[in-house]
Parts: C-alpha cells; sequence; structure tokens
C-alpha cells in the first residue's frame, strides 16, 4: 500500500476576479466616458476589438487560478511570463504525496511514426499495465528514498532532488484576460483554430478547465476569441 | 472667455480592486493551504514578505485607477510598463477640452541654482503672472489653430500636433499591487524614505491620491512599505 | 524667421544588434546542441518557428534603435511595453529645437467621412497652406512663451507645459525580434498582410525605416513574416 | 555501472552580449548626445545612476548565458519574468543523461532546528553516504523504468514523468543587465549586502558563475552594485 495519492485528473478552480465583458467595453470606451448601457452594443464592440487587434482592454479583466498538478505541467505553465506567480515549495510540502499518472484516456504511443508525435494511440492493455507498473515502482522508490534521507537529518531542500516529475505541486496564477486567451490558444487544441496548436496532453487537461472558467465569466469575448480563430487579441 | 477649462488638480480615483492584505498573506501560504483566520497573524507576514523581498505575493492584488490629467505627466506615468493602460485618444476628444496649469502650490524657480531643480522656490507675484499669462495665451492660441483646421477640414489626427503637453488626457491603468508600489516608491518624495526620490510635482499630485487608495485598502502591507523606508518588495 | 528646424521625416537609425537568422536557428536547436552549420536547414527551421508559433527563438535577437521623431509619435511608440527605452528629457533640452510638420506626402483630409479616418485624401493647397501657416504660427508662439518663461527664471519643467506635441523627442530603444516584429506588424500598413493594420501615418514613417534595418539584418526571419501575412511569431 | 553521467557542479557560459559600461553611460546621456569620450566621467556617471535609482540605462546592454543545471535549479531561475529562454525539451533528449548530485561542499544537514534552514551544517561521513546512495539508486532506478517503458514503445513525453528533479537540463537566457543584476541580489549571499538574500546552494552555483561574467564584461557598473549593498537599480 502506497504513502503516495496516485491522480489522474488535475484540479483548477478559479479562485477571483476582476470584471466582466461590460469592463471591456468600458475600458475601450474611456475615450468618451461614457458607458452604453446597451449589452448588445458592448457586444459588438468587443468582437470589433478582436478582430482590430486591440488587445489593450482585454488586460483590465484579472483573474486568479488556483492549479493542483504534476511539476512537468507546472514547468510548461509558468514559462508563460505575462502573469504572477506563488507555488508551494517542496521545502515545506506537508500531509500525504500526490502523484499524477496516465490516466485511461491519455494516448501512451506513437501512432505511426510522425515525428513530432502529433500522431498518437491509446497502446494496447500490456502498454497501459506497464507504465501503470513503471509509475508507481519509481515513484514509491524514490519517495522512500526521500523519506530515509529526512529520516537521516538531510535536508528537505536536498532530498528532494530524487522526487520525480510526475510529483504533483500546487499554485496559484494571477493573469488577465488577454494573456489567458493566448494561453489557451496555445495549450488548448481546437481543429477549428486558425492555426491548430499541439499541446501535451496534460497541461491541455488543465487548460480546457480554465477554459471553460473562461467561457462562463466573459461570454461576449471568449464567443468572439472562438469566432476569430482562437487569436489572442 | 476660453474655449478651454483650466485645472490646476488631477482627478484620480479607484475604479475596481481585487483582492487585500488577507489575499497577501493567503497567496503566500498556497504552500499549507491553510488560512491563518487570525488578523494579527495575517500582519506579521505580510511585514516579512516585504523584510525579506518576497514580492510575488503583492501581485496577486489588483487596481484599477482612473485618472486625468495632463499629457506631460502620462508621459512619465506609461513609462512604468508592469501596468495594463486605456487612454483616451485625442483623435476621438468631445465636448469642452482640459488644460492642466500650474496651481498656487507649485514651485516655480529655481531655488538658487541647483543643477537638478530639487532646490526650488514659489516664485514672486511677477512669475506667477507671467506663467498664467504665457499658458492661457499658448494654449488658447494652439486650440484656435486646432479648430481652425478642423473647420478647414483637416484630420484631427493631423491638427492634434499643435496641442501643447499641459492638454489634459484621460486613462485607465490596472496594476498589481507590486508595481503599485515600485510607482509610489519612485514617485512620491518622502524624506524618510531610505532612498528618497525627487519626482516632478504634477505626477506627484497623481501619485499622493493613488497612495490614499492604496493606504485604505490594504493597509498592513502599506504601513510595512513605509516601515521598511518606502522599498518595493 | 523662426528659431526652431522644421522637419518633415523622421530620423531612425540601428546602432547596434547581437545575433542573427543563425542565431533564432541555434536557440531553436538548444536541445539537441547541435549547429546544424547550413544555412538552407536554418531557414527551414526558422519559417517552421513562424508557422508553429514557436516565437521565443526570436527572443534572443536584440536590437537597439535610435529614433528621433515628435512627441506624438514618441506616445505610441512607447506603449509597446516589451522594449527598453532612454528618452532625452526636455527638461535638459539644449540646441535648436526641433519640429515635426506635415510633408507633401501626408493624407491631410478625410476621404469622404469614414468614421476611422481609413479612407484619406492629400488635401488640396489652400488645406495645405492652412495646415503650414498653423504649425508654424502655433510652434512658434509656444516657443516663445516658453523662452519668455525661462527668462523670467521659470523652471523648464514648469514652463516645456506649453510646448506642443509636435516638437521633437529622441529616444533609444532595445529589444528584442519578437517584439520588434509585433511592433511592425501594427505599426505597417500592408495590404498583403493577414490581418493589415491602420496605423497613423507619422509612426509608420519611423516603422518602415525601423523595417528596412530588420530585413536587412535578418533576412529569412523577415521573409518567413512577410510570407506568414505579417504575423508575430 | 550506471548509464548516467552525475555531476556536482553546474556548466554556465557567457555566449554573447551587446554592450558595456560606455553604453550604460551613452544611454543615459542621450539627452544631450554627446558622449564624453572620458572613462573617468563616464564611471562616475554610471555610480550615480544606481544610487539615483535610474535603472533603464542598464536595460540597454544585454547578455546570453547558456546554462546546463538540474531541472529543480531551472524551475527556480525561470521564475524570473524578465528574461527570454530556450530550454532543452526531455521529449528530445539524446545522448547520455546528466544528473546533478551533492558535491563535497554542499551542506547536507541543519544546523540546529533553524526554521528556514538558514542555519545549516555539511553532514557526517554516513549521512554524505546515504545521500549518494540514495540518489544514485532512485536515478538509476527511475531511469531503468523511463528505458523500459521507451523500449514499448511508451512516449518519451508520457514516460519522462519518472524522471526526478536532479536530472540536467540545458537552457539558454537572453536578459539585460538590470534583470542580471536583480537575479544576482536574490540568488548569491553576500553576507555584505543591504539585505543578504539566502538562496539555496544549487542556484547559488549557477548565479556566482554569472556573476562573474558579469563582473569580467560591465567592471564599472557591477563595482556600483556591490557598493550600493548589492541593491537592483
Amino acid at each position: 500500500m502506497s504513502d503516495l495519492e496516485f491522480r489522474t485528473e488535475p484540479r483548477v478552480q478559479l479562485l477571483c476576479c476582476m470584471g466582466d465583458d461590460r469592463t471591456v467595453a468600458q475600458r475601450a470606451r474611456v475615450s468618451t466616458g461614457r458607458e452604453s448601457g446597451d449589452p448588445a452594443r458592448d457586444a459588438g464592440l468587443v468582437r470589433r476589438l478582436i478582430t482590430d487587434r486591440h488587445g489593450s482592454p482585454f488586460e483590465h479583466v484579472v483573474f486568479t487560478h488556483d492549479v493542483e498538478t504534476s511539476i512537468f505541467v507546472a514547468r510548461e505553465f509558468l514559462r508563460h511570463r505575462i502573469a504572477s506567480y506563488s507555488e508551494a515549495s517542496l521545502r515545506y510540502m506537508e500531509g500525504k504525496p500526490v502523484v499524477y499518472v496516465p490516466g485511461p484516456e491519455r494516448q501512451l504511443v506513437s501512432g505511426g511514426g510522425a515525428q513530432m508525435n502529433y500522431g498518437t494511440g491509446p497502446g494496447d492493455d500490456n502498454q497501459r499495465n506497464q507504465v501503470d507498473v513503471e509509475f508507481h515502482w519509481a515513484c514509491d522508490t524514490a519517495w522512500e528514498s526521500y523519506q530515509v534521507m529526512l529520516r537521516r537529518g538531510v535536508l528537505r531542500e536536498v532530498a528532494r532532488g530524487v522526487l520525480p516529475l510526475c510529483f504533483g505541486t500546487h499554485f496559484q496564477v494571477t493573469w488577465n484576460l488577454r494573456s489567458v486567451l493566448n494561453f489557451l490558444s496555445l495549450r488548448v487544441h481546437d481543429p477549428s483554430a486558425d492555426r491548430p496548436s499541439h499541446p501535451q496532453y496534460e497541461i491541455e487537461q488543465v487548460a480546457r478547465i480554465i477554459e471553460a472558467t473562461v467561457a462562463r465569466r466573459v461570454p461576449v469575448a471568449y464567443e468572439s476569441f472562438m469566432a476569430n480563430g482562437r487569436r489572442t487579441p
């Protein structure tokens, strides 16, 4: 029985948010100082801003998301620099550690030699079992080594070096709508996009949840983003 | 009787805000996932973050300010790049234009040859009158030229070239608490600061109003900023 | 006879540069540690980076441009935040001041009521003369007011408020190739672009010179930018 | 006999650089357009810029460093957002993998219960051996799991999840002098600093090499940085 908690899904939630579709329209209208008061005209304006590449009004809507995912997903995520991060340090980790392993939906194998791994297949039962076995074995081994070192008095910041990239981490990100849309355009695959991107599955899991929170919070901006081939304004 | 509205004070207001002192503490505590629930301990943590230069938790508190000021103040303000701006375009200006002129508090003359103008004096009545006369004369002349060109069918974007830097502009800025504190450390003179800065009077007028909104909204962070010699975390 | 120097063209030069097309390819190949040594393969890689939206390798090529232009162009230019600026302060201005006025190529009038001024016309001789007269009159008047105030002992930082937006300024900008391409996609009108932009004529004058320096320095990246509808990588 | 190459030291080199101390002075002097031509006056100016917190001239000097280090150091490094990164992807890793393990200089144990691990001790021979054994065991195990999965046809991007944080990575970073100095102020411990920081040993190893390249390339700026208590301009 492992000391680790194995998960196949990230946890993402919207913690707080400033502004909505109306805010985008208001910031774009700062020149006249008038709110339109008319949702239909606001919507038209937001759409035009995206088409005309006037991105700055979208920066006035700000989100904070809370994300629990693996370290290797966090590595890709934190490459997005127009954002503010607070991340849990492994130096102060408490409680039962979480490990992310491939779930049943995860494509495991190359789908026929495509150089960039764009074509992939689910893998057969043997492959799936093997992955499961190796992840558990590697993670339990690493965790045991880590624990042994701690018990001998070794510093956490030293011992953590043996922990694998699939170990969980936890961070909160505050970013504006323009930066979020850029993230979504890169980290969610949508064949209908102007230039479809090919993110890794695990970060796409995170991105899809974020996308849902955005679609709910700023439906007009989101619909315009989609109508424009998922191009960042 | 001038077609222009002359002002000596900027107008600044806090439009909206996400988060407060508690948010700073919560983001810093993401590692443990626990809220302290205890304002006193939150305050202690916020103070320590500033002393230890852990600035990122302060980035999760976000403000939007609305600013009406002169173009030359806006020029200095917009040099602060960690911020999002929507600014009124002179291309779409409507209503009676606003002009910013030196008010009675403004030091007008050099206080005895100090190279950087740090030493200044109020100026005598003659000097004060002269400034008043010249600002009105230059602004009215420019505005007349501008109007003449518009009446002849010249594009606003061409004609505006004659308008002076003291003409008013209007912008909205969304920025995080860390960026705001950096702005305040540079744009407000405080002799008790670790390294007192020497901002121009007009941007300091704006900055002082912003400072008051921050002090009200995040009193603990603000007090820690002050206690640390106004150093940005 | 005016004390001012009137110009119709900005002055822009490339001061220094780090890297070239080969650098972009090398940074993209950091994963394998091998330089290809083969310009043709480098070119193919650079093209693919733009198509696939891998923008970061372009950030390792850096330019410094020196720009002399009007204050209102500088205002638009400095809105680009992924860049480092050093700008001359009017507080320390020396020598004969430069003023930017519309040249013979400048479209002066609206081409028939288009709301956004996208349709424009050259203007007739009367209009052209009027513009010339008003710019000279407004600038000479402002400059005289400025000089009068200085002679009376008023601080430069106060007196400069009367100077018009067409007065010249001088700045140096250090920015990476990705940021430069984004600037060019917004500030140069090209009907063949994926989404043609509609910059104001005066900033486009500046941007076209910058574009020429980029085309010379990184011809492969530039050609790929063009082939991709002037989309920023 | 391990398939892995174990290292105790990072590898860092300066790949290229734009500008030097003279550049900082020139950018600061853009207002007058004159080069001083006099190194002594340049030096005085650079010192004053740091004291007076005029940081932007330092942004015109740009470096590219090449860094080979562990993934956990890279994680801390890439939190610095005012920088451009190209990082090797584990998806395309080739050759014998590198692993970073604690060397003989590394303090391994807590020096007596200090909460933040600031007080540390070298550890005795038993502890040192234990760390060595655990790192080798955990890394060899993980690498074997990784290899087994690859041989079964599993995608590299899946299999890499088992690799530990002490595995090596390779990246190139392009950043300006101001951003580098900020990094050094946080990532190198110097008791003589105004506010001494307490970086983790492994990132400090990297930072010290970077510091040496900076001290050589911009000796005047570096000396001013030191004289000002290692405060970022």
